[in-house]
């Protein structure tokens, strides 16, 4: 065992804490307020080659793993400016298609995602499916030398600041199986590709990224844009749920770290009686216990990040990560809420955000039950109890 | 013991009833939308007589109580329709003026407070005091047969939807003596007197009534605006606070049933797998225990409302009722997002708002911590903690 | 709504006092070290009426309902005195009798029952079936005049300080009927009738009854000692539950006063840096949220009473108070085990027993998921989870 | 970093199960029951070397760190078996021995406990000291060559187990002194000197060790045994004080993980309606989140240790070690007792003594609220709240 970082991910880190200095907070708020593209912070990532941090060298970039991704995005949380983004194009999409890509596609795709003018957004969820993805009733017919597309999704994130959509449909109706699990297809398409439409949702999330409704109108695929075998999207599907719950994993554990910062901060300079509220335990413990919790999540989730880079089974570890990092993110946020008093719901004192943020953590992209779910049955032995 | 309604009680909610149905949750969403005075459910409740149900008979209202006021709030709460105003108008302001005002400031203010059309607000809460209210600076000097008031307050609600303001002031400087607890006065004011002026904070929370700073510039009050004593404003205060717990108590446990049966109907509705979700008890026994912890902390309500119109010291039940009603509609709302997914949090669900405001009760209108050391303390007989 | 006692009522209270004054916790404390028999506090009891408080008057009895049953339960409990005896005898045995009984078996058994002479005990659970009443296997065949039973039970309280045992067992297989709800029926036996026979288990509870295995090797039982009907024991069961959930509840909440008055007192004088532990938050406050909790856990059950003796169907409020008067009572157990320190782990301290005694709360007379799955399916309208 | 197991950390892993499966829980209940010391286990653990594992190679040890210890003691406890000497022999005593001790003393007194002949408890705590050793009274006055020894100790574990004891004690009185921290010294005495008697405490604690009080009459203590020097003993404790953090945190994961999977296997096969009861979220909730805990708990348990083992300031990692797995276990202890219903609670079933065993662990050796006060202050930066 050695918990003590190499060389190359202290430097992402030191040079999260540049990138940070320069694109601080307020720089991302001025940006979320309108759900506006951070470009020149995503720039400068680019330039830094973070962008391509998990895109093979071979083209075009640094060739790097999870734990990599996973050390950036925990850093950058832990300013309150970690991006979306990276969750999606760096975390899930530039590793399936380096990894279950056709040599044409890599190099078709991957070189403009490694330097950024390229990004993809991932389009899976339904209406009626929710943790339930067999459900999807998204389904691609093939025509000819193309497939044609019909469906809807909900909860994409950023299809407005993306120009590729990673998207997951039937090629095979529900019923036509008696195996549920057959039938799913993976496609990179892009956003504007005639009868793809979206519509923003009305979600009251913080962050430079929207959500989105896409509308799939007989759009028309060709069979190049197939990413790994038809009908056996499933195997693609599995390699990135892993990566997305570390990655998100990280950001939570970040994102605590930030408002437990920002709490002490607020509560060793508010004097109310004789001291500062920060010396009241009713106050102190249960930041010190979400503090606790955090870096215990941390560790489980630098272990995830280690294992799926060491090609091993990296379930347990991803998803005791996530479960564990959501639910101390959000003792954390809700201890950093009481300290603040009335203050905590204005939003100049942007606490509110990493709060509401912080609960969402417990529902995505896995929640909190389907968490357990795994633990019990993959991980204790129990039967599966739903 | 009883634990039956009288016959004027039951009225009350089956009234209450009538009016959130007229005046409904969309009602509501729409004046909060845009922070507009629902007037029109205003004159439905003075119509029936719900104005001024806590004002004195001889000055035209029904001279009920506490409970009355109370049982109003929860019912209205548990269709998402109870007014903010309630609280602080028909829950502080009349009751106060009735007991500790002239006759003469009786007859000038509760006459117009009873049929609504006179409205006030409390002004108390200062940016460095908190809880600490001893320690506020706003001071009104004595200047002849005026008091001349400056200073600023914060946290104020629906200033700009009533026409008075009750404020509390220091009329001696905090300095100026041994013990602390001298030196309070109350004023009844006119919102446009000049030299008040207000600006709507930044608040993040749901209502139709906003919150604001507001400041005090030489506004000159005259001494027949002095409620109660010169300086000892502590006592009319002492009578505000238990009503207060209480009708917030009652609103929380109102919002707690609106938010728990909209979870309910929502759970036993989506299918993902192949039962309602709500079969599952992990989702299931949150909102049962929300529900077990929300129905105790009725009856304290229910109990504090009865000691306080007996004339009691209601001030342990009041305390356990807020604690505990604030803590069970928190639990509840938690519960309800968890089964809505993702979708609570869309504006279109209506669910993140009843989140952020059960969030609320836990430091509002006082924390959880000063709930927690009045009960050690009063209650339990230990040392201050602070 | 009337929260006060009436005097009937304040006087059992006061006379719980006294029998608690005279035979104390180290009364009870000999007693259950060696599990035997508390004959002079239950003469005492017997004394001053309270054996018969629920039994007819036209038997020797009061006449009065569950809620001077608990009143005097909850204030006994208070003292730490509470016998366990009350919950199944006079919360249960007497008035089912007294309701389903003839009057030749009401006056066969409820005059000695009455005076403290007589003792039932309850014979329910059996290995297999835990909260699947409907599981058990012990079997009553009819044979001429008698019932033949054979089969085994466990988990029986004070089966050696009785002399009478009120038995469910089926009178049909399981397998006999479509419906699992027949078949069941409720003898009234001799503790000493040849065949029967009991061990006492290896249970680790405090408190003067023992817990017993208990084994029919074809008991002979005369007809007339069917309480109900043959088949239709489901009936009076149902008259049982109820009761047995709201003297357990006053038990628990007088348990929970019980330990937070000890913990409070040991808290307020032991000083290790330089004030009484009990002046921090982190302890102070856990006892503090306690207190809350068992407080409105107490009207709950108050309530539950008053609709059980109105006779009104108290399921709702009996769940409810089971449920949230147990949590409450464990809640205030471990925050006074902490208190405690090292010292709550020792024989002399008289706490870790009580602690024991509140985690079994959560599991008996009904484990807290059943209460959960009465309150989502009963209350709330949500299927079946199990 | 690298998560795995070196060769040798493994083997330590894999002997333990040996010994586990030779020296099993019934072994250690039956040990346990009288209080006997577990010789047998003693013998082949020294056997295999696992008893100077702390110890310098120079002195007959293996010369290995907390870690290797650290995984001893969970993987014992994972079986139910860890021995708490391992705590204080192997965990405290060797060590600081090894580094404190004279060259002399090394000689004297390493070998023979490395091979286990010579066995070393610690007594430290005093009644009216408890978490503020600085108030500690016992005082050991210079007498020439000597010092001698009077005061008395509590909750010292296995005094009748052991030939040795390493004895904390004044060596200038408590007002000597302007700052507290001085006049510590630490000694190593062997238990049959005259003026030294003990009693056993009447703690209810399994375990084959009992708690004792230790009382000083006279003890003539040769100056050779001091440990360090004297009046400095708070360095040498604070080199004791995170080893047992970690040692202790090892063994609450392990025991943690014993009665979770003893848990499950109850619960997938006890079947009330139709399925195992392990398959309702109520039961397999708790279980599942208690693992998750656990697993991120012992991360940090090993990163404090791999700290220690470098020489670092391992105090940040033991204590959110400590904290985390007490925590932890505390939930997999409750968790496993829920769902063992009544069973839980008999002797039989052995599930009652791992529950106290893990409540015990939320006050001991330093208890939770010491543990995030820790936190509180050295992590984060808050003020001293007590």
């Amino acid at each position: 065992m050695d918990f003590s970082l190499s060389d190359e991910h202290q430097m992402i880190l030191d040079s999260a804490d540049k990138i940070a200095t320069k694109f601080n907070r307020e720089y991302m708020l001025e940006h979320s307020k309108e759900k506006t593209f951070p470009q020149e912070m995503w720039d400068e990532m680019g330039d830094q080659g973070f962008l391509g941090i998990s895109c093979p060298s071979e083209y075009g970039g640094a060739g790097m793993g999870v734990t990599a991704l996973s050390l950036l995005q925990e850093r950058l949380a832990e300013h309150g400016v970690a991006p979306l983004y990276f969750v999606v194009n760096q975390g899930i999409a530039i590793p399936v298609i380096g990894k279950h890509g056709t040599e044409e596609q890599k190099e078709r795709w991957l070189p403009d995602m490694a330097i950024g003018t390229s990004r993809c957004c991932f389009a899976i969820t339904e209406p009626n499916a929710g943790t339930n993805t067999f459900k999807m009733k998204s389904l691609a017919k093939a025509d000819g030398d193309d497939f044609i597309l019909n469906g809807s999704k909900l909860f994409i994130s950023a299809v407005n600041h993306v120009n590729k959509m990673l998207v997951v449909a039937r090629t095979e109706s529900y019923s036509d199986h008696d195996t549920r699990k057959k039938g799913l297809t993976l496609f990179v398409i892009d956003v504007d590709t005639p009868g793809l439409t979206y519509d923003q949702m009305d979600t009251k999330l913080a962050g430079t990224a929207g959500q989105f409704f896409v509308y799939f109108n007989n759009v028309r695929i060709p069979k190049e844009n197939v990413l790994g075998e038809v009908g056996k999207g499933l195997n693609v599907l599995f390699d990135s749920l892993n990566p997305e719950r570390i990655i998100v994993a990280s950001g939570a554990v970040g994102s605590g770290r930030y408002v437990i910062k920002r709490a002490v901060e607020y509560a060793n300079e508010r004097i109310i009686f004789d001291r500062p509220i920060s010396a009241y335990q009713g106050l102190q413990h249960p930041l010190a216990e979400a503090k606790a919790l955090l870096e215990t999540a941390s560790l489980m989730t630098r272990k995830a990040a280690w294992a799926q880079d060491a090609g091993e089974n990296a379930g347990e570890f991803a998803n005791i990560a996530k479960f564990t990092a959501a639910e101390a993110n959000f003792k954390a946020a809700d201890a950093a809420m009481q300290v603040h008093g009335g203050y905590g719901f204005t939003e100049s004192m942007d606490m509110l955000d990493h709060f509401i943020g912080a609960r969402l953590g417990k529902i995505a992209p896995i929640n909190r039950e389907m968490n357990l779910n795994f633990i019990g049955e993959h991980i204790l032995g129990m039967p599966k109890s739903y």
